[in-house]
């Protein structure tokens, strides 16, 4: 594995909005691009991006553009995402039913290996293929199968609890539905994510717009 | 309702997460809060709150810091909190059902007013008392009954089509958990959420720590 370099958490944040676009651009059969066209399609601006992309290097060259597939490729690696990842999903609820059903998480390397709960009436069944398990049973399942991410799907109100416990067992990385912000060891990467956040952007916006829709 | 000063994105996307802090702030009884203190809790530096928060005119006092309760009611305000908003989710599968379940959004003032389908076997039913019905009739109902915000829970191959229809309805914003960007007129206001990004990230941390822990 290439060794990695310490990068502001702000890029990394960025690094796959960048990725996605240059996948998009492959797809549609582009192989060079700007960074002033960069810009124009993703919405930094074209000194951020060379700023961002410098931190690994720089992959353009000047006068000639960035390599949409080599780039593409670069970020990939950069992210990780060479490699495959083992995850289970905590909470068989519909969030948790919704990330299981989700095929692109297979097809990008994140593999669903199990769903955990504590209603005996779901323990058992599957889901999209994936077995649900008991919630009793995950530390040993964890340890067992070198699973590398927990997947909270849970109530606000036992997500510490769920995470203590992933952590225990021995993930690598939590990634947080539920709304609240988890407190974790050093050593365990994790992402809360708070959906609400951009329905709260997506309200000023509403309202910015109809602002200014007045005084016109 | 106040009048809005035209603030950068990048601020705008901030200020949920500010909210939520101080809303937790409250909840236990935390009465004024410094710069630096809230830079330590928040995670970032004093100096880009004080910035962020000058935005709004500054909130805050020399020597005495914030109010907790007054900079969450000045933010709840600015965000377009402090008023209601009815939504429409598109796609009755299991992360539109997901977020018609989640009372949050209804505590919060996002009232999901219907699910739109077009699985017929689907189309009469309730989910969490929410009715959901025939997406030809999106168009008269979104008039009719003044709908604010559409949140796209279809794949991504007829996401853009349901944007354009809810557009031509009249909503005001968007709410995209389709993994691909939609493209609206510049009136209406969207936000695209991609989950990936986030377990993007997480892989990158993953791998940063791993490194780290060789080195060590």
């Amino acid at each position: 594995m290439k060794k990695q370099v310490k990068i502001s958490n702000a890029v990394i944040k960025r690094l796959p909005r960048y990725r996605r676009y240059l996948k998009e651009l492959h797809k549609k059969g582009v192989d060079k691009i700007s960074s002033n066209e960069f810009s124009r399609l993703i919405g930094y601006t074209a000194s951020q991006i060379r700023q961002d992309l410098n931190n690994f290097g720089g992959f353009g060259q000047q006068g000639y553009g960035y390599s949409v597939d080599g780039l593409y490729k670069e970020i990939s690696a950069i992210l990780g995402l060479d490699r495959k990842y083992k995850m289970v999903i905590m909470g068989a609820g519909n969030l948790g039913q919704a990330i299981a059903n989700h095929t692109y998480y297979y097809k990008t390397g994140f593999v669903v290996d199990s769903i955990f709960e504590v209603n005996p009436r779901l323990i058992g069944i599957k889901i999209n293929d994936i077995e649900v398990r008991d919630y009793e049973d995950l530390v040993e399942y964890v340890e067992e199968n070198e699973i590398d991410i927990g997947v909270i799907c849970t109530t606000k109100e036992v997500a510490q609890e769920v995470a203590d416990k992933l952590c225990f067992a021995g993930v690598k990385g939590i990634w947080n539905f539920a709304p609240v912000d988890i407190e974790i060891p050093s050593h365990v990467a994790v992402e809360n994510v708070h959906l609400s956040d951009g329905l709260h952007s997506l309200a000023y916006h509403i309202n910015r717009n109809q602002e200014e829709a007045k005084t016109k």
